[in-house]
């Protein structure tokens, strides 16, 4: 094996095993840009499917047991919720976190729970307490909130109105949930919003989740960050107020852009994992954050995109795990800046897929997870029975 | 009236009359974000609609005799192009720049010019070619390029083999124009290419241009720049060099977010027009430039945010053209550093309203546009013919 | 008179009374960029030079009676508190905010009260104290904070043992200070550490004020924020929360660039003092925020600098006050994004040179303050005064 | 051994041996940032020091063999510059490019080769040709230009006539150049000017460099570009120009953060290196590029800075030298986007250290070249001897 010396296989193994990411339905199915979409015959269009392939993933990775749902493309009106929990049953996977959608329907051309329009502010408080009670029903212990309120011109609302709006009806959405249920809180510069957000940064998701209630946290979005932006510092700053609720991974180069995990920036992800890894350590006990994925794009089949992440994530995870905080300790005393740099280098340069196959080998999954389900014929047989129905529909263009 | 002395009037009027900005047919239909299309009633769908308020604008303005068309959308193959020119003529208007697709179609999922399948390339420079053709039919001497092309992932393509078919493609395209006809080469940083964009910089699309051949040019959109770009300077440098040869006009606040024009930093939009200003006066001559607006918003208004933002154009490049060239010379011959700013913000600060109402008043177009045209019912008339036809079709999700 | 008609004449110019700004006696010297240092004849090198500067421009422009002081270069050890307060009497100004420095000694290479050492903790929070003393023995009310402190790798620094000391230490300097006196925290996202700084972005500076006790508040250095933040929404936000304490003001392209106030973007400014001025229209009553420039910059003659600053503040808060908030209203109750950014954009393109030179004349201060102050004589005579004991000391550069 | 399969020792190790970068006389001394310089007692502060610490860097790592020089600080005026270069040789290095400075005078207050005065812009170019004839003294072929040129507010000065001015002098200095000579020819976008840099991005580079002559490239600092840019993209472009003369190594953050090499963000600088190794395999030959390290930092040890980044350099172009180009080109033929990023990330994650570590002792070199570096106690004895001699100085504040 090829761990460093001071590390300890059986410690790493252990907490990898209770390292679960999520995966969303929604990045089963096709998307695109407001250029338009590229259509995979594979893709996922209902549920069902998004289910199926998301039972996939979490066959050929052994850690992606629940899926994040999207209430208004998940749980029509008027269907039973527990069918889509028996169907996550049958496809090997539990349904995760609950996704509101209040942005969507042309009602919420001017805003959800920040729109002057009382009565639409009404409306998404309503879809989101519909939501919390379809959490309830399937056994979901978590509301996921996004919010693509904002403007796109100086003048056009009142920001500080619309701030009013949003802890009023956050509060209220807070008094909606059970007792064991938590309210994870987003934030993003821009996009679709492009001149102010109304939950732009993490200040403002933390202020506002303060304000909503003892059970609302922020969640981390890797790529709704302004440019520079230290994320894992964000995050360590999180978990030192205990505010950190989970994360929405995905990677960036430029804005939102979606990519799958760590394939532009894989250090930063490693130190985000560094930093939560090292509270770990410092408290002795594993921490109560949401690790989920949230990718949007259209070159990579849905399901090797979404297995490609979950290893990623797992080996930048690993890498992070391998840190010698020891030796890291001792550097950090003497302010020995090369030094501290190095033990973190050390861990990071450390070529973990030797171990991580004996890891999975161990626990009966494919050593190889992306070539085992490139193999298993499942995208082929998903495409001819998927792809003829599909049609394209343009982009939000023409 | 309100000029400042050193400021001719009749030389400012004469150069507005010779100020005209295209506006793009696309800009009259409903647009939206990936995250979904906010449907208004009024917005054009046909072409002849697109042409019908295209014409509405000039009508109001005086100052958008053109508007640039977008051949996939507004040349269905198998239609004669001198339909859609004499449509426009009803309307008041005439055919500008030609605006090739080769971004839509799922073959172009891994690029155009610079596919790596010859097939789609040809496809593509095909295209262009016919679009050209079209050009000529319609009396049109610009070909506008904007590609899409690039990759998602590290990896993914070889940067210098696209570069190449790029050279290679527009090269074609080059002897394929018709003597008079001039080729416009966009850039672009990101979207809907987030690893690498095969132009991505003015410097690329000046290199290529100048591959190319001797009538190609660079196009400047100003909203596709990385944050700090100082793109007054870009344009000063592509003017010294020859190689600007026109603008497609919108705001941003983050990245490429197409909102109108001088709605988030009017002083820069100001600073490019100085930088036009000098130089034709330096010349004595005005430049050839192509004004276009390209904006793609979904809260405004179309016609009016249209109208909106060749008002904003037309009050920044008066206010450009009141800059005090002799004091501002003096200034710099003195290192005068706050005298030589004092001459650009005294132009900026001017307020230039009266003027333009008076300039408009003398020409017989309505010395408030905007208010004319609210007051014209023409909106009202549109959303009731218009609206009863639109369903939403979602956005790139879901 | 140039006013819009809604606007009281009498009211804005009563607004403008209380409209004061503090300048800084560091502005007064010389300063540079790591590459060098370019020395004017003219700037002040002693305190009393800068006192007296400082009396110039309030001379000249009637609004700038306090001037911050750094405790380091204005108040040696050893030297009484009084003199200093009793010199800026003698130049018609007064000592406003208390500026302490715990990041030019060698002792804080690593950090002041985020550094692992606890004596140098100590001597920081020591030196913050002993300011405190010297605010109370000069009659100031306002502490004003940077920190420097952060790290330049990742490793390097425990992130979330320093922001722990630096939670205690701010709750100690809180403590020691009278009951009167007011900390303001600043923020700050590089620069010069280059890896993490312990008070990255207003998030940070709020939650540590809120735990540092009842009197501290965030301040905004508008150079001090990521490419395309949104400051203004900052501001509306921390308003909201009762948690604005101040600005530095400053105008940047890219970084924290230091350069004088709206030289680059005067329309954010202007969005920024229409928040501020919403807000106390909305309360009935002023803020107390303290508004005080703080730019470094070495091109421009340092009082001209600041006189030019403080015209442009003026003029752009003039004319926020110039927004009609009825019709702004108006036009927001009906999602009249055209209209209502109109409002905004009539406030902003108001030539208000006119009324201002009136307001001046009205209370016997130059018309033109800049041209007055030029042709007074009292750089030529600074210069010749204070330029032969100068000699240039290189940059941080060799 | 540890390496893939399809890739060869022999060859790697070969290529290695051909990999030789170039360290700055002035990354030894004591830098800082504008707030001021923290002193190492250790860092060097005469030429011979310099020339001796980077002695050390290449005898511990047996690939920096030469070092740029920089005329204003390594030849003084009247010093005979063969004492400069037989130092230098006793140290066990000789002297690299060439580095004249035309920025830190009083005289380039407002710009060398764009100054409006033509008595400054001729002292910058007899500078720049007295920097020619040293290097032809010293026997180097490396002319490398950065100018920090520009401008820090709007109408401060004329953009394109200062971009004939550079455009001219770059060409008389082209023409006194020696034949085997090369120019190379930097940008930056800000810093140490804030509104405008002569020349700001790679394309004006490229522009101005085509102007010059035929024997002037393009040097690529990574630090110097906008929040965004796609580098290895540059690169490839330079590249297939022929326009790519060389490097300035360093890695940041936020802007011209001078950190060490591979600190911040290791994925980039691999897929730099990819591209030239790329490049290099297509072309069957090395490419001709000055690969120089340019850092200033303040807080790591100035020669342990420098080692690390070597091997950070050294590491990260071996494993791009480990992509398996022909599973590369299968996965691009079938658009295989996964693969073709799985390629790259398979080379990227090796773990080279044990490999290097044998390359080194076959060359016997010290295996761990930090480690022995520390262990030899020059640095301990550097700072006894040059310690005493120093004081601080303040920055450029104050």
């Amino acid at each position: 094996m090829t761990l460093p010396r001071h590390a300890s296989e059986e410690t790493i193994a252990s907490r990898l095993d209770r390292f679960a990411i999520e995966t969303p339905s929604w990045g089963y199915a096709d998307t695109g840009t407001r250029f338009g979409k590229f259509l995979q015959a594979a893709a996922a269009t209902t549920t069902e499917e998004k289910l199926a392939d998301a039972g996939q993933v979490h066959r050929f990775t052994g850690c992606c047991p629940t899926v994040a749902v999207h209430v208004l493309w998940d749980f029509p009106e008027g269907q039973d919720p527990a069918t889509v929990a028996a169907c996550a049953i049958t496809c090997g996977v539990r349904i995760g976190s609950i996704n509101p959608n209040v942005f969507q329907d042309q009602c919420y051309k001017f805003g959800s729970l920040g729109n002057r329009d009382e009565a639409v502010r009404r409306r998404a408080i309503d879809h989101i307490c519909r939501s919390i009670a379809i959490g309830e029903a399937v056994g979901s212990d978590l509301l996921s909130l996004w919010f693509a309120d904002g403007s796109n011109y100086p003048g056009q609302v009142s920001i500080r109105r619309r701030k009013r709006w949003f802890a009023e009806g956050l509060r209220e959405i807070h008094e909606s949930m059970p007792a064991g249920m938590r309210m994870l809180l987003e934030y993003k510069p821009f996009e679709p919003a492009f001149y102010h957000t109304d939950i732009a940064d993490w200040g403002m998701a933390y202020a506002l989740a303060r304000h909503a209630g003892p059970r609302a946290r922020v969640l981390v979005d890797t790529g709704h960050h302004l440019p520079g932006s230290n994320i894992e510092q964000i995050v360590a700053f999180l978990i030192d107020e205990d505010m950190l609720g989970g994360f929405h991974f995905n990677d960036r180069k430029y804005a939102d852009d979606d990519l799958t995990m760590g394939s532009i920036d894989p250090y930063q992800l490693f130190r985000i994992f560094f930093e939560i890894t090292s509270a770990e350590r410092d408290r002795g006990a594993d921490l109560d954050i949401a690790y989920m994925i949230d990718q949007s794009h259209n070159l990579k089949p849905k399901i090797e995109a979404m297995i490609q992440s979950v290893l990623a994530a797992q080996g930048l995870f690993t890498r992070a795990l391998l840190v010698d905080h020891e030796a890291l300790e001792q550097a950090r005393r003497q302010d020995d800046v090369v030094a501290a740099e190095r033990v973190l280098l050390d861990a990071y340069e450390t070529d973990v897929r030797p171990f991580l196959a004996e890891y999975r080998r161990a626990r009966s999954i494919p050593e190889d997870p992306l070539t085992a389900f490139r193999e298993s014929g499942y995208s082929a047989a998903a495409a001819a029975e998927r792809g003829p129905r599909k049609k394209s529909d343009g982009g939000a263009y023409a």
